[in-house]
């Protein structure tokens, strides 16, 4: 994989030109692209050519795929949907421009599902083309795992970020909801949708959202010292296998050995309650966000799309707003629980990539920290007996994110 | 001006037909709009069309407008900007949608300022045509005020609903933050923007916005009984002329003659603050949302909006964040000032309409509750004493919007 970081500096001390690392990037989808399918649409002229002109930005040039749920004016935008074949939007979405303002260079579009939901698109898990990469950021976990890209941006509504990258092996980071704009991506849940990014370490995606925010997220080599870590299995946990739950415990002694404080936590009721109202607020809001498309373009939808529309129409109103109370009551409790510990570590999915390319596994693991809207991070670097990637999720306090990262760092460095 | 409740009963009940009450709309459209300017774009043969089929839904075919800063698949999109010129978007936005599922008729497409910012466009004012309608959402309060339409769409992230409303001699409702979606919608401020409704009797806007979302929001003839009420001057009443001030008190006279208590309310001091926190959360966000208009079409920005980005792209990070932070704070204890008061009144403008078309006049007593979040009604009856509409604000608790509207409607009741 790209180290995103150590080549941006070697970039920017001239150790290296952005056109060279452009042309690995291109050199490893010649190489593994028809294999894995992570692209919808690539740029590698202009890429090239931009590559070759002086880089502004802390980014120095390096190539960065975007998920085709998002609008780009010099791409194609498809949001992995018939519906929108001949779509061409007329801005980029404010990521993209972030990332071109932060010295990234687009080089292409990668495969969402379809509105980011369950039917996947093309692409294959780059360890093991015959299972699923995850999704619904299929192509840009799938991009980062096999060496074609440093950094990629992704989207997670459920577990669209954080599973993708478990399953491939790379490091997945939802910074805290609304940390990176939504703005110009085709929203499925307005309360839910947020940005992430893709990187071959824990450092390399703080580093890529440091630069797209300006936030204090760079930590370079730095990694928490002595954190109290919390190990949550939740209400779920005989939903997670014997690779997912030995994962955990390997990423708890990891973590202990390397000087954390770690100790078994079980959440307080309201929050367990909250994951049963994520699908709630998710399907009421699809509803609404997808209104055109089921209004109008009802044929053009999946059937497994379609019908999830219909069962979300049936959502009360005060069903909702319900759920939005219990959702912001839970948040406020789960502040209660980081009075504790610094983070907490738990499954990034119920094991490895599933088998086949029907599915894209399930974000069980993940929905309800989507909800909260609090930093997540999967850790890569152990592997299930068969050899497929087993991520550990880390999760921080609510706009702590750097605290997050320290931690998914000490993590990493104790796993290597 | 167009009654929408009582028209939608009298076709429900077989006493008019959509087809004549469009008509109306249509002839009063025929007569005014050359002189005011409200829309941007009409599409009468459609909407005749759709008015002579049977209506479904509770807004029983009558005619909507929709701000001009809102998508729409079937007319033109320009956002008040030249940049758009050649915009057609791909979808509805969802509240285009909740209309038409609601049995309403998108008409026209109303007049927005540039980005719904301060660039006004061509719309005067129905009461005097040398002065301006207020903006941003310009068209929308003036079709209503001049008959032409019974019900419409603006949003509001200063004071783009209440201003225009004030000034037009309408009801300008702005419900809770996120009642109404915003997708769909250019944005400029995301923790701002705020989708809102022009009708012509607090009433009528309660049914509008009931229809649209299916909650409990149609009051019908009810007014709320012997309310608590806080008369706030904020820090900013030597902004508001004599003609404000004496609506003020004329509003909070006529509603203790309506039985309600009313007292003269100090805000706390966190409160008053967050009034100067909005520009700062605003304009951070619109570097961001426009960010692809100001890298790749400055020019095409009018030279106040190219400045005001300009000086908003020097807004730090963190100054941003604790913007939010102070933002939440106070959100929180003005959620303890519910806790005496069940309402509270302000002053929904500085006075009536200024002379002139080069402004939209002023957000300042806006721009605090967009922050806040909570529901706001402005409501006409009374004038300055050259005949201009001067509006009254109501503010009530945030996600109440049923209990503020019904003290709208007693100070509506109360100003007859």
């Amino acid at each position: 994989m790209l180290h995103a970081r150590s080549l941006a500096l070697d970039i920017q001390a001239g150790r290296l030109t952005a056109a060279e690392v452009m042309d690995g990037c291109l050199a490893a989808i010649d190489a593994r692209e028809a294999d894995i399918g992570a692209f919808v649409a690539l740029d590698r002229t202009a890429a090239r050519r931009k590559a070759e002109a002086e880089a502004k930005g802390p980014l120095q040039g390096l190539a960065v795929g975007i998920k085709d749920i998002i609008d780009t004016r010099d791409l194609p935008t498809l949001y992995g949907s018939p519906l929108y074949e001949a779509y061409r939007p007329a801005a980029d979405a404010p990521i993209v421009r972030e990332v071109v303002r932060s010295g990234g260079i687009v080089l292409g579009k990668t495969v969402t599902t379809e509105f980011a939901h369950l039917s996947p698109g093309k692409t294959r898990n780059p360890h093991r083309p015959s299972h699923t990469p995850g999704g619904s950021s299929s192509g840009s976990a799938a991009a980062v795992a096999a060496g074609m890209l440093p950094l990629a941006i992704g989207t997670q509504t459920g577990g669209s970020v954080i599973r993708p990258a478990a399953f491939c092996g790379v490091t997945g980071y939802k910074p805290t909801f609304r940390t990176l704009p939504t703005l110009g991506m085709k929203t499925f849940s307005w309360h839910l949708d947020t940005m992430g990014v893709f990187a071959a370490r824990v450092q390399d995606a703080a580093f890529f959202v440091a630069a797209l925010t300006g936030r204090d997220l760079d930590i370079g080599e730095e990694t928490a010292s002595s954190p109290r870590i919390g190990v949550v299995r939740t209400a779920r946990a005989d939903k997670a296998d014997a690779a997912a739950h030995a994962a955990l415990e390997a990423a708890a002694a990891a973590l202990s050995r390397a000087g954390a404080t770690v100790s078994d936590m079980v959440l307080p009721d309201e929050v367990e309650a909250a994951d049963a109202i994520h699908p709630t607020i998710q399907d009421f809001e699809a509803f609404i966000a997808l209104s055109d498309e089921y209004d109008r373009g009802r044929d053009l939808l999946s059937p497994g799309l379609r019908a999830h529309l219909e069962a979300a129409a049936q959502i009360p109103v005060d069903g909702y707003d319900e759920a939005r109370r219990l959702a912001k009551r839970a948040r406020q409790r789960l502040g209660d629980v980081f009075a504790e510990v610094d983070a907490l570590i738990t499954f990034s999915a119920p094991g490895s990539a599933p088998a086949g390319l029907e599915t894209t596994g399930s974000p069980i693991f993940n929905r309800l920290w989507t909800l909260m809207g609090t930093p997540c991070i999967t850790v890569p670097g152990l592997t299930d007996p068969s050899g497929l990637p087993v991520g550990v999720q880390v999760v921080g306090r609510f706009g702590r994110d750097r605290a997050a990262l320290l931690v998914a760092a000490l993590l990493e460095r104790g796993l290597a």
